[in-house]
């Protein structure tokens, strides 16, 4: 695996190799880890690369990359958003499957030109929504999909933070400062960061579309060009009404990721911070709690839980799960041509669909309101 | 006290006489407990009333109430939403203060017609919007309009039940009925029912009005005429945005009322289901959990809870706290014309704001939508 | 019902009272309040009893009582321990059944003499385990003993407070000073006060008996001559190991009662401070959660419930329940002279018991040990 | 790193690989698997260890690698408890550190000698008592130390399973095979598996020494000779009573090890199953709950946690903390021949405790109780 972005101060750049080398199978051996050739060669020397691998930008690792015999197999893109589409293109144009952070690219426009290429040359592109990796995020989309809620009936979903409640990127707080730039984020703050996440989350577990969108966008820290706080109503594509609420203000909330989702016979509930619960409550029976690592789980959902019942995983192997499927199907390549992306990690259309989703939501906000 | 409604198959007026009396300072004394003269009866035998203030309707009681000595002081409501503006007029007329349960009326014209009958009275008219009872609620109502939070800057607020997700209604079951009926419910199915509980728990703690709402409700369930589920967004007087989602078809939610409110500082969230805590989550300190009972807490609020720390209070007591303060006002009016009604207890102005709620939100739905 | 202690200060008093009247069958009519008889005298003001039944002294209480036509049925007992023997005695001896506040007696010799009185009168006589009231533990109670955890293997109980880690006796406080009296409290410090109450709750639940204990008791607080923190190893009757741990030093902690519960099939879980959930962890299942007023629960458990499903109750509505079935005892006894105490109700036997345990496990401390 | 153990069918072993290898400073190089030299082989595949380093047994390894330029610099230990001494007293002659799975050795004796094998080498010993590597537990012990809570007053901990509460040693399941099985496991069951870990985090987090014990161990499931439940009552050295028990039937149980820590000031509150929360209720002040990855914890503990705020973190993270102070250790020999083992690595010393107690729990079982 070869690495753009990820640079001192990065904080995904080292998530990203932690996932990916977790089970062994995938090493990073090559990296264009920052726009400057020097902070990218020191990079290199922490993450333990040879040093003729840490290249002075991307288009050098694709170029000399795309010519050695032990070249990587893929690129994985951590950098801000505004470059996601140029070295998706680069890496696909150069023949090697992407890897890429999301959200897939700065806007709409730019997801649909990258869907274009990801058709043209049948290379593998996932990204990587990282929470669609919890075991139980995905024992919940099995269930949901084998029909245990009865049909869907209505959603909620939140995604709320607080750590741009003060006026943070005004500090220089690097994390803070590219993802309120629309140079650099894209048409979304808080939707195009963490709204993605919900959006996408929604549409895994669910098997099921956002089919129409009623949006309320603020940017409640003065000085703020982006928002910074989203609410949303929405209807699925078969009729069931929901709400999606995304907050980056939400002063002392941490990382508080939830899906609800109500079908006929219950609902099920998972909230990012204890992931390793899974509460079904159902209509006249106790509310059942599943744990990954049961022995009543799925077979998939057992494997995609590395120890014993009762021990805690979190986000990196949540991460190393994505990777795992998405090296499956690098490997399925080897031997087939054919072979498709897993369905278990999300590819381009998922990219589409959540820059339709913030530029939908964007452009529509606050219409169709009523004074009380 | 006298009681209007609350025969054999009501849940609630047997709640409001245990609240009533659970301090020993309310007793029932009469009542007119059902439509049916043998019915009303045969519940003041259950209730251990005197035979002669059983009432075979509300307007004997009120006529001949009015002119015993040892008359009810006030009269407390119970009946299905459609008959309570009658019932209050006439209890008014005849010089009774009121306690009704909410809400105030079943449309907002006529929760104006009874609001300008209590100001010509000048009697005390108290809605138990019960949830306002709860310690912590008060609590953090304190907090919050002491500032405690900063300036509020979001607001979440649900209250999801999944007791309607079948057709109970088409059964018989009496509290089902009434409630997906127009007639007797008025506007609003869930919205009516349990939207006013959460809106008005927004406005109590927050001290904030919402001033715009855009909203979409929906009747999930086949074959019924009122809503069933009913999500909103919205924007406090000071701009701050949020959202307010009620459901009575979440499969599996059992009383699920929240309050999630953000300042500059920090949020504080309150869940119904337990009321004995409140979390306040700090931006850059240690989240802090509130407990009832705690010697932290306000002397009033310690006041408003009857156990030592760590025991459980529940519905009853928070129902008697209301109670006690209406009580209080009612004390207070005899030493002294011109008392007031306790701010701590909903009035006729909690009545209006809501109905106004229900009213917009049922006549804007589903304005200003896009597809995805 | 009369009641004997209860006057101004009294915490537990004005809940016997609010808990025996809740469901309107019961009423407080007479007492003997305080050994003070102007203060006697207040207190019934407070209480709203007829001046004439507000007596000097219980003696005095049981014999006017017992020559009225409209007499008392029964005696509630309020006071500090070391008068529960005498006072019982008294009421038995002139004919009323007994409720008297836990432990039944000050020492287990006490107990037996008590334990005669009762078997020769032949009247009821019930104890306020009060936490044998809460809706879950008695659904607890049929559930193990119908077997559906299979044999019971082992016990955890614990009840942790920290009102008592700093000297509170020595300002004066009133439910402190007489708890760490020995010449009031009896025996036991925290076993006696609170450790009953863990004792009765396994026993109570299990439906077995502590056969064998080896015990600890520590004094930690600094002049203190009763003990205030106990740790108890312990097997049940059965052969099962268990442990029970009690304190009042356990700072910070707040009326934590927690009773574990293991079978061949899997573990129940309950704790005071959210007794609305029961928790079965099951071998090979996902987990259960049982709801007070879920209709999944058995049909006597729903009707101890007094709301619909998701509402909170508390501990007077627990306490309510150990009045409601002793009324109901007492009603049986009306129509049928063999009538006996409910079940449900903790009697005699179960105070018997409780103050052998505390006997034992205060006579037996800190032997066989070993250093490390 | 050259592990010795870790071969197909172990758990314990690719978490160590993982562990390890997080921060991209360790890497595997070398091994001896399994007894089986072809088992051996073939596990050094799936580890992707270069074929001439995976060996056919640990002499070989201790032996060949000793002689490498670029030989392992330290062993880590993951075989069954029987072989841990002779393995480790292999390493540490040939002049290598030595991390090691717990407990040290099977008995109290083999961990003397064992010590005095460390002592005499001078080489760096660790052991991974795992869970003293969570972030929120060095909290707990930094507060600890630092004084937050004063003067320690009760400890209660806890270790519960239940996956042995079924003979599942009897149906050839490998884990459960070795630790039913004096022979391997050494003295201790239940005790020897999980007892010591429960024991080490008092020890870790409190900074005092268990002085006094009394204990009761059983073999609750038929046909088991070693301890499956273990119950104790404890002083510390300054006096403060404790209870600590541990249990592998207490059917459903996954893992659940909870620590509870009194002082005078409050108690310290940590569940390994939700190890990112460590609650601190306090005595007079609100409860605090503080969170890994929050600004407000020391810096050395935000340093333990890898991700922002609310992501979670388990097991393979904390076990990495220890193998990152371990190789900082390392590092620091390197520089500085009397560099010492970081004190937030569990020693040799911690090693000798653990054993001994077990030694005295196991032989003292069962003394000094009485018949209730």
């Amino acid at each position: 695996m070869g690495m753009v972005g990820g640079g001192a101060g990065s904080f995904i750049g080292p998530v990203h190799r932690m996932a990916a080398e977790l089970d062994g199978d995938i090493e990073l051996v090559a990296g264009a880890f920052s726009q400057d050739p020097a902070r990218s060669r020191q990079a290199g020397e922490t993450y333990h690369i040879s040093p003729d691998r840490a290249y002075a930008n991307y288009q050098e690792m694709m170029e000399r990359e795309s010519k050695r015999a032990d070249a990587i197999d893929f690129v994985c893109i951590v950098t801000p958003n505004h470059v996601h589409l140029p070295i998706a293109v680069a890496a696909l144009e150069h023949g090697f499957h992407v890897m890429s952070d999301k959200p897939a690219t700065a806007t709409l426009k730019e997801a649909e030109t990258l869907e274009a290429v990801v058709r043209r040359t049948g290379l593998l592109y996932g990204l990587t929504f990282t929470y669609t990796g919890f075991p139980l995020v995905r024992e919940a989309r099995r269930m949901t999909r084998a029909g245990a809620l009865g049909k869907i009936r209505k959603a909620v979903v939140q995604y709320s933070q607080g750590w741009l409640s003060s006026s943070l990127e005004t500090t220089g707080q690097k994390q803070a400062v590219w993802r309120s730039d629309p140079g650099q984020a894209g048409q979304g703050g808080a939707i195009g960061d963490i709204g993605v996440h919900a959006f996408n989350l929604l549409e895994y577990v669910s098997g099921r579309q956002v089919a129409e969108i009623c949006s309320d966008l603020s940017s409640v820290v003065a000085g703020r060009s982006l928002d910074d706080d989203c609410n949303v109503l929405l209807k699925l594509d078969n009729g069931a009404p929901g709400v999606l609420f995304v907050s980056q203000i939400a002063a002392g909330d941490r990382n508080d990721l939830q899906l609800h989702l109500y079908g006929e016979k219950g609902g099920l509930h998972w909230r990012q911070e204890d992931p390793h619960y899974l509460l079904v409550n159902w209509a006249g029976k106790p509310s059942e709690t599943f744990h990954a690592g049961g022995d009543y789980v799925s077979a998939e959902t057992r494997a995609e839980f590395r120890l014993p019942l009762g021990h805690a995983e979190g986000l990196i192997e949540a991460f190393a799960n994505i990777y795992r499927d998405f090296a499956k199907s690098i490997h399925a390549r080897f031997n087939d041509p054919s072979a498709q992306l897993s369905d278990l990690v999300p590819g381009i259309d998922a990219g589409v669909r959540s820059m339709t989703f913030v530029e939908r939501a964007v452009t529509n906000s606050r219409k169709g309101w009523c004074a009380l």
